[in-house]
C-alpha cells in the first residue's frame, strides 16, 4: 500500500477545517503568535491561545486539538502546559508537540521529555531537535538546526517507537515517521528558512490536520505538504521575506486539494 | 434627535487624534499587539503596552485612554489590569473592556465581571462574549461567537444599564447601545472574520476615539464605522486575508472624514 | 581620522552576519518580537528570544550578541534581563541596552540603571529616554520622545562616558556617541514614526552588527545608517504604513554594502 495521500485525502480534510472550522488551542510563542493565528484562520480552523494555569486545561478538554511551542517558555507556560497536554489525553484530544530548540536549552528539555508521558500524536521539529528528544547529543544553535533532516531519521524512528507519536523532521526535506512507515516530502522553497515561525506555522497546520483525521500519520503528511505547496506558491509570487510573509497566508487561503495533489513531491 | 453621526463629528475627533497624538494604555494579547499598536499609529495615536503590576497603574494615569483585552491572560497581567483599571477611574481617564472568550472560560468570566466596578465607559465583544457577560449562558467557541450579533441586542441592553458603559456588539451588523440609545452598523466585509484581530483592533480604536470625545456612545458608533469602511476599502484592494491586513493598515492611515460619512451605512 | 564608515566597512560586517548567521539573544518586546525576528533573518543573522530565569544566562553564554529591550517586562522578565547580562558580561558577549520608555516609568528606569553595571556595549534609545538614563528629568510620553535628538546630545555623551558604552540617540537625526566622537546620520522616512517598532529594529539590527564587529561605535554607526537607508528604500515603494513595514523588511534583505554607501547621509 502506498503511503503517498491522493487528492480526496486533501480535499476531505481540507473540506472539514473549512466546514467544521475547528478549535486548535495553540499554545505557542510570542514571536508567532500573530503569523500562526493567521494561518490557523486562513486555512479553516479557528484558534485560540490560552497559556496559563487557570485555563489551559479548561480549553484543552474542548479543543479539536492542541498545539504545545516550547518557543518562549515562562515557568507559568510551562505548567499550563503540563496541565492541557495532561487534560488532552484525558479527554482523548490529540495533541502536537514542537519541542523549539530542545537540545540547546537544559530546562525546555527537561520540559520537553516529561511531557512525552501524556502522549503527542505529532512530534515536529528540525533535525537537531528530534535528535535530542531521541536522547542524541546534538545541540543545534537557538532555534536553528546544525544537521540536515537525514542526519536524524534513525533518531525520528526511534522517537517514534518510543513516543508513540508520529515524528515530523522540518528541512530541506521534510521527514514523516510512525517508527515503521517512513515518508520524504520534497517540496518548499530556501525563503522560508528567512522568515520567522515557519516551522511554528507548520505545527499550526499540523494540529488543525490533527483535529479532522483519524490518523496522525496522514495528518502529518498533509501538514507537511501543505506546508511547502503553498510556500512554493508565495514564492513564486513574493522574492523577498517580507512580502513572501504575506504571500503566504494569502496562497494558504487559496489552496485548493488539487493544487495540494498536483503540486506534491515525495521522496 | 439622529443617532446618526454626521462628517463634522469624524472630522473632529479624526483631528483630535491625528494633532495631539492621545496616549493608549494598550493592554492587550499577544497575538494581536503588534497589530493593534500599527492601527493605533496609522489612525494617529499613540500606543503603549504595559501589563505588568509595578507599572500599569501609573501609566493608566497618564493615559488618554485605557483598553482592556482578556485574550491572553496570566495571574500577572490580571492584576495589573484591576490595577490599571481601577486607577483609570479615579483619575477619570475612560478605558475600554474587550472581554475575549469570556463565557467560554471561567476565569476570565470572573475577571471581566470583578472590572466591572471600576465603570468603563465602553464594552465591546461578539454576541457570545457579551451576552455571558450579561449573565445569559451562551457559551460560544474559544474566542469565536457561536450567536449572531441581533441574538444579542436585549443582553446588550442590559449590562449596558447594569455597568453604565456603551456596548457594543461585533458582527456581520455591529450594534452599539447605552440601555437607551440603539444604532446598527452595517459596514465591513466577511474577510476580515478570516484576520486575526480585527475584533481587538476594533477596541483599541475605540480607545483612540474615546480619548478625544466627551461622549463615549459616539465614540463607540465612530469607532465601528470606522472599522468597516475600513475594512471595505481594503477588501476593495486585497482578496485574500494576508494581503488585506496590509491594506487594512494603509486603509486606516489615508481615511479620511469624508470617506467616513459618505461609507457609513446604519441600519 | 574621518569617522564616517566606508563601503569596506559595510562590505565586511554584512558579509559576516550574512556568513556566520550569528545568534542573536533577542530579549525583546511582545509588540514587536515577530518583526525584529524578522529583521534579523532579513539581513542575515539567527534570533532567538528567551525571556525566563531557567534559560536566559544560558543562551546570553553562547549568543554572538544580546539586545536587552524594556518594552514590556514583567518581574520573571526582569530577573532574566539581569541574569542574561550578567552572564553575557561574564562570558564578554557583547550586549545592547534599548530602555525603552525609561523616564516615563519608574520600575524600568531604576532596572536600566541596575543593568548598567553590567556594562552595555551600546545603548539605543529616543531623546526622552537618553536622557532620563542619564539622569535629566525630561520624561517623555509612554514610548514615544517629547525631544528632539539634538537635546540629548550632551545627555547622551555623558552618559556614554560614565557606562562605558557607546549611546545613540534615534530621531529625526540619528546621533551616535562614546563620549568622545560624535556623529549624526540623516537617512530615514518620517513614515518610519507611524510603524511600530523601529526603534527596536533599530537596537536588533544593532545586535546583529555587534556581533561582527570589534568597535561597539562602528557597529552603532552601521546599524543606524542601515536602518536609514533601508526606510528610504522602503518608503520610495510604500507610502503608508502596512505595506511600509513588508517593504522594509524586503528591502533588509536585498540590501548592499554599496546601497548603504552611497546612500548614508552624515551631519
Amino acid at each position: 500500500m502506498s503511503l503517498a495521500p491522493v487528492e480526496a485525502d486533501f480535499a476531505i480534510a481540507l473540506s472539514a477545517i473549512r466546514n467544521s472550522a475547528p478549535l486548535i488551542h495553540n499554545m505557542t510563542n510570542i514571536v508567532v503568535a500573530n503569523v500562526t493565528a493567521n494561518a490557523l484562520l486562513a486555512i479553516g480552523a479557528s484558534p485560540a491561545m490560552v497559556e496559563n494555569t487557570e485555563e489551559a486545561a479548561e480549553l484543552a478538554a474542548v479543543a479539536g486539538a492542541v498545539v504545545v511551542n516550547l518557543g518562549t517558555l515562562s515557568p507559568e507556560w510551562a505548567a499550563a502546559m503540563r496541565l492541557a497536554t495532561q487534560r488532552a489525553q484525558a479527554a482523548k484530544r490529540p495533541w502536537l508537540l514542537d519541542p523549539v530548540a530542545v537540545g540547546a536549552l537544559g530546562y525546555r528539555t527537561r520540559l520537553a521529555n516529561d511531557l512525552l508521558q501524556y502522549r503527542p500524536a505529532i512530534i515536529r521539529g528540525n533535525a537537531s531537535e528530534i535528535s535530542a528528544l531521541a536522547g542524541d547529543a546534538t545541540g543545534g544553535k537557538g532555534v536553528d538546526s546544525t544537521l540536515s533532516s537525514n542526519a536524524a531519521i534513525e533518531a525520528a524512528q526511534a522517537l517514534a517507537r518510543r513516543s508513540g507519536a508520529v515524528v515530523v523532521i522540518s528541512g530541506a526535506i521534510d521527514y514523516v515517521t510512525d517508527g515503521t512507515r517512513l515518508i520524504g516530502i520534497s517540496n518548499g522553497h530556501p525563503i522560508m528558512t528567512r522568515v520567522t515561525g515557519m516551522g511554528c506555522t507548520a505545527s499550526a497546520i499540523g494540529g488543525a490536520y490533527l483535529a479532522v483525521s483519524e490518523d496522525p500519520f496522514l495528518a502529518a503528511v498533509l501538514a507537511m505538504v501543505t506546508m511547502g505547496v503553498v510556500g512554493e506558491a508565495a514564492s513564486a509570487k513574493a522574492a523577498a521575506p517580507g512580502s513572501f510573509q504575506t504571500a503566504f497566508i494569502d496562497a494558504l487561503y487559496q489552496i485548493e486539494a488539487g493544487d495540494l495533489a498536483r503540486g506534491m513531491r515525495l521522496s
